[in-house]
C-alpha cells in the first residue's frame, strides 16, 4: 500500500525551508525580500522537462543539482555571483515522498555547496512529466555580455566540448555501451547527468572576457549566437577544440560522432573571446579567431579545409 | 496542411522581444541585467499548468494574463511595485503558431498594461500540458509581510470573494449555465480567466496594513495561513463577507455553494488586518477581527453561531 504522500504544507516546511534562506521568510509568506544589492543584478531562468532535458527514470538527487547548475552556469558565463534561486515544480501523477525526498536532498545540497539559497517557489501538479523551472538572480561587477566580441580576439573554451551529447547517445543507443572502457563510459554518463557551472571562471571571465555565453546548446550553434549578436564572425580550427580521452574512445568507435561532440548540447562549459593580450591558463583553449563580417563562423580542419555540419545545435523546435 | 511553426529563434525575435524591456538585452544574452536599485527587492513565482490552473481550450491571451497576473498579485500583497518579470514556457506537441501569437499578444498587452517588461526566459517542449512558470520581480518601501497580525486588528479583503470559485465551479458542471442571469454567468466566468492584480491598493497597504496576502487558495483557509504565521487567531462573521450579485444568484439556486465561495481559489483580492485606528475607504470590507490564541479562525453567521467547512481551500496535493 502506498504511504500518504506529504502536503502542500508539509512538503514546503519538510522538505524546501531547510534549503531557504532569511531573504525566503521561511517560504511563508507570498514573496521573498531581498535587501538592496549594491551591485547591478543579474536575472535567469531555465525550465526542465523530463522526457525532454532529463530522463524521468534519473536520479532525483541528480535532476534537481541540474536544474539549479544549468541557471548557474549562465549566471558564471556573465561573471555574476550567484545571490539566491526561486523553484517551480509541477508533479506527475505518480509523484512519491522518496522521490521529493530525493530531489529536495540534491537541491540542498547543491544550495550548500554553491552557497545559493532559494527564496522562494510554487509547487503544482501536472497530468504530463515532471517540469522544474529555476529562476537564479546573482549579482555583478563587471558584466560579461554575449554581444562584446571583437574582430581579433581569440576565441576560448573552459574545458573540453562533447561529453554530455556523446553521454545522452549512449544512453540512446545502449548496445554500444559494451564497447567502450568502463571509465570512458561512466565519465560520458555522468557529464551528461550532472553539469558543473564553471562559477571557478568569474574572475578570469570579468577580467579577461570581451563576450562570453555558456555551451548549452552546442558549441558551434552556440559561436554562431554569439558572434551574430556581436556583428562579427569567426574562424574555428576543429582540431584545437579539447576532446576528452572518453570522448574521444568513443569517436574513434563511431566516427560521424564527432559532429555530434562539437554539436550536441549540455556541455556547460564558457565560450568566450579575449583580446590579443589574453594568454589563457592551463584548462582554458584556444579554438579560433573573431573575424570581420557577418557570416557564421567557418570551420576548419588542421589542413585549413572548411567543414560543415548538418545541424549546428540542439534545438526544441 | 500545417504551415511551418517557428523556430525557437523566431519566435523569441518575433513575439518576446517586442514584450522585452532594455535589462533583457534583446532577449539574446543568456541572463538579464538589472541596474541597482535603492530599495530592497521582491522575488515571487507562480506556475501554471494547463488542466489545473486553466483549461487547455481557454484563450491564449487570456491564460498568459493570468499567468502573469497571479504573479502581479503576490507582489501587490505585499506592497511592491513590478519591475519586471521572466517567463519559461513549456509548450505541448501539437502548439500553433496562431496559439503563441495569441499568448503573446496577451502576455504583451499585461506588460504594457502593467508597466512590467519581460527580462528573459526560456522555451521547451513536453510531452504534457503546457505549463507556464513566471517569476516576478518588485521593489518596496515598506515590505507589508504575512506576519504581522495583531490582537486587536480589524481583518479586510478588497473585493468580493468567491466569484472565480464559483466561476470554475459553472465550468465543471455547464448544465448550470442556463440557470442563471446573462450577466451573472458572463461575470463568474470572467472572474476566473481573468483575475484583476490590486496593484492600485500598494499605498493603502504600506500606509495601513500589519498584515497581508492575496487569497489565492480560497478566503477561509487563506486567513488560516496569516494567523498561523502571525501566531495569532481571528472570528470571521460570515455574513459580513462580501460577496457580489452574481455569486449570490448562483449561491441562491445552489446554497451549498456559499460555502465553495469561501473556500475556492483563485480570488486574487487582498486579505489584510490594520490596526483599530484604520478606517477602511470605499471597496474594503471588515470581516472579522484579529483575537489571540493559535486556533484556526473561528467562523460566526450572523447570529454568532459557529460555522464549519469540511474543506478549507485549494491543495494540489
Amino acid at each position: 500500500m502506498m504511504t500518504k504522500r506529504y502536503s502542500e504544507d508539509e512538503l514546503i516546511s519538510k522538505l524546501f525551508s531547510p534549503i531557504a534562506g532569511p531573504e525566503a521568510l521561511g517560504l511563508a509568506d507570498d514573496a521573498a525580500l531581498m535587501a538592496v544589492r549594491d551591485k547591478p543584478l543579474v536575472l535567469t531562468t531555465d525550465m526542465l522537462v523530463a522526457g525532454v532535458h532529463f530522463f524521468a527514470q534519473d536520479p532525483p538527487e541528480l535532476i534537481a543539482k541540474k536544474a539549479l547548475r544549468v541557471n548557474l552556469s549562465d549566471l558564471a558565463a556573465k561573471g555574476a555571483v550567484p545571490q539566491g534561486f526561486l523553484l517551480s515544480i509541477a508533479l506527475p501523477m505518480d509523484w512519491s515522498n522518496d522521490w521529493l525526498e530525493s530531489f529536495a536532498r540534491g537541491l540542498g545540497e547543491d544550495a550548500q555547496d554553491f552557497a545559493v539559497p532559494l527564496l522562494g517557489g510554487d509547487t503544482s501538479s501536472t497530468s504530463g512529466p515532471v517540469a522544474i523551472s529555476i529562476t537564479a538572480i546573482g549579482t555583478v561587477e563587471t558584466f560579461v555580455a554575449r554581444r562584446g566580441a571583437r574582430v581579433g580576439d581569440g576565441v576560448y573554451v573552459s574545458g573540453p566540448i562533447g561529453e554530455a551529447a556523446l553521454g545522452l547517445w549512449l544512453r540512446e543507443n545502449p548496445e554500444r555501451l559494451e564497447t567502450l572502457p568502463l571509465e570512458a563510459r561512466d565519465s560520458l554518463l555522468a557529464r551528461y547527468l550532472l553539469p558543473r557551472p564553471r562559477l571557478d571562471l568569474i574572475p578570469l571571465l570579468t577580467g579577461a572576457a570581451n563576450a562570453a555565453m555558456d555551451i548549452s546548446d552546442g558549441l558551434v550553434g552556440d559561436l554562431a549566437k554569439l558572434t551574430r549578436v556581436s556583428g562579427v564572425s569567426a574562424e574555428v580550427t576543429i582540431s584545437d577544440i579539447p576532446l576528452s580521452l572518453a570522448a574521444l574512445q568513443l569517436i574513434a568507435l563511431k566516427p560521424k560522432l564527432f559532429e555530434l561532440a562539437l554539436t550536441g548540447g549540455d556541455d556547460y562549459e564558457i565560450l568566450f573571446t579575449a583580446g590579443a593580450d589574453f594568454s589563457p591558463p592551463k584548462g582554458i583553449w584556444r579554438i579560433g579567431s573573431v573575424t570581420a563580417g557577418s557570416n557564421p563562423p567557418e570551420l576548419r580542419d588542421g589542413e585549413g579545409k572548411s567543414v560543415f555540419f548538418k545541424k549546428n545545435s540542439y534545438r526544441h523546435f
